[in-house]
């Protein structure tokens, strides 16, 4: 099934346009590129609306929001949804300051979001609007595992449900749910949380993969998620095996999402439906 | 010829301000000191003026334009002519919206340019106001090949002459002209185009080798696209030596701008006259 | 000595705001977690109290200020004033504009600083508002060596007193003194300095070892400076190895950081009190 994802990623080269954080920006548009995807980040109110015409897609990242950027984010979020574009949301330390939630509220009351992914933490901030975040970290009473994991799962399905979005939690054990259908993927290791940018880069990615892919974005995201993780756990090997760290991590892990394929990506795919 | 161009690089170390995006200001600060100048990022209108003062030459590159940097850019263009500082202009993503048209068509007017560097699809915005742009990247009607070459060349000559600036055009081949002379480099990789940043890496560097050779514009932007272009192919050969991807390649890259001197440079150049 | 204060980065994991430049960002926040802190970086003004309330260290880092973070960080700076956390100040390029010197005076003015850590030339111009600043580097008449090191530390330990702020001074030999004690530092190398945000990473880190050793800053800000200078060292011994540039020193200066650990830093540490 990810076969046809990967094509089609390949073959249509969506561009997608991100308003994202100043900090892993760079790496936001690097991945995109590795996957084969094209990025465009712009965020001047004046241009978001004609900028995300051009595109087959929007990523929504809120990791260094300010007052300008908000009104860029729902201004380009608005026209996406006029024009049939999906919209992914990352809400990046969602529940450490009033300005992040209100700025979720906001989104979510004004822009339909095709999906929303971030760690645990993020989610039940998302979900509850309150939170015990750990800045952009998830909490440690937030870990993922497998005696949580239905638990966890019916709060996906259930927050999928109330949004209408797609809902892609990343942590130990990856969720990914459409309300209905759930993904588990236990590819990646926990040093990718040592390197600031993979869950922005996810979303990124998952960007160009539900753009690609529209009549699939579960899927699609599911696809995305996995490629990062088996990445990550490729580049760890080649780190460790060469003695390296995390400045390494982080530039093997944008080379093997460049080297990943279908036929990579199985050898090392961990997915289970539930 | 371009022995002179890097000794005065290496010995001047120009400084160089840019008010540039923000998905790849590290990298145009690193290129800029790996070819041995020296950088200064700075966009607050408070103090550009200050800054282009005691730099030798500034580069504008729109990339993440917003009203606040559109100001800070002109008000260092005029200081900057002011003081017959040179100005180089990269227009990211000409033609994607209104916005960075009228913005090019507003730099234009008030500030006198000394060199404009994008790929073809940009500098078709810049000369007609129009363009199908596919964002960041060049359309692929506008790749540059051995057919349309001189027909090429001729709008480039064209639009240096109507600009009163240098034009250096990226792709699989390159021309730089001053409207009279034009140089062909056809040094690079398509690989390069993988990784976000290799054309504003390239305006930057640009900015530091005509700042050091204000005698000789032409030559500087075109011993500065050499370097850059023979640079990814000597990272892209240890790249593929390596089983590495685009991660790497951005820090081979990188790299070799470092240790590229006249005799590595002289063993690689492919460079002519038309 | 220095054995307490890695270990207690480690177990504390200190969370630090960092209202930084947008150059060097992505690397201070990686410096950060690969000395085992967390960093988050917020800088719109209707959040950075939240944010800071919930760090144990603040760090301001004026490289590419504007009017909009300067007010940010005045506001986040009495905020953890008034939690009792403690705040770095880099005055990144202090001396090449009014409003850089401007915006350090009221800085100084209004919130108490922990830790200023500069090159020599940023250092005058904080300690006489005006100086000869080659923009973000030091000047070359303002390097430290054997024969004005006293002069130097004299200078540290006098700007020490007047401001009430610990005062670290990279260079050549690295000066660190509360004012009464010095710590001098012959670790690092100076191809540090041909890649941008070594500084920058240095005030990121230190922010975490001061917020995580609050009972001795003076130590732990010696020992987040000898840590980076070893690291550096180890990262261009590494290079030299594989015959590579700047782009790898920067990725391998991360990798060791985040190798680093007491034994490690034993066997190059030179550090002398004076």
């Amino acid at each position: 099934m990810f076969e046809e994802m990967m094509r089609n990623v390949v073959e249509k080269k969506p561009l997608v346009h991100c308003i994202t954080n100043t900090v892993t920006m760079n790496d936001c548009a690097n991945a995109i590129l590795a996957v084969k995807g094209s990025p465009i980040m712009a965020d001047d109110e004046g241009e978001v609306e004609d900028i995300t015409s051009i595109c087959q897609g929007l990523v929504l990242n809120i990791g260094t929001l300010n007052q300008r950027t908000i009104t860029s984010m729902i201004k380009a979020g608005k026209k996406a949804n006029a024009l049939g574009h999906p919209v992914i949301l990352d809400p990046v330390g969602a529940g450490a300051s009033s300005l992040r939630n209100e700025c979720i509220k906001q989104i979510l009351d004004e822009v339909q979001i095709s999906v929303i992914r971030g760690n645990m933490s993020e989610m039940k901030a998302v979900a509850f609007q309150s939170a015990t975040t750990r800045g952009v970290d998830a909490d440690e009473n937030d870990v993922i595992d497998e005696k949580n994991i239905d638990d966890m799962i019916a709060f996906a399905k259930d927050l999928s449900q109330k949004t209408g979005a797609i809902i892609s939690i990343s942590g130990a054990m990856d969720i990914i749910t459409n309300g209905h259908e759930a993904y588990i993927i236990k590819n990646g290791c926990p040093e990718m949380s040592l390197i600031t940018g993979t869950g922005c880069m996810l979303s990124a990615i998952t960007g160009a993969y539900v753009a690609a892919n529209p009549q699939n974005p579960l899927l699609a995201t599911a696809c995305a998620t996995a490629m990062m993780g088996y990445s990550g756990e490729l580049a760890l090997k080649r780190v460790l095996k060469e003695e390296l760290g995390t400045g390494s991590l982080r530039v093997y892990l944008m080379d093997y999402l460049y080297i990943m394929d279908f036929n990579h990506l199985q050898e090392g795919l961990k997915i289970e439906k539930r």
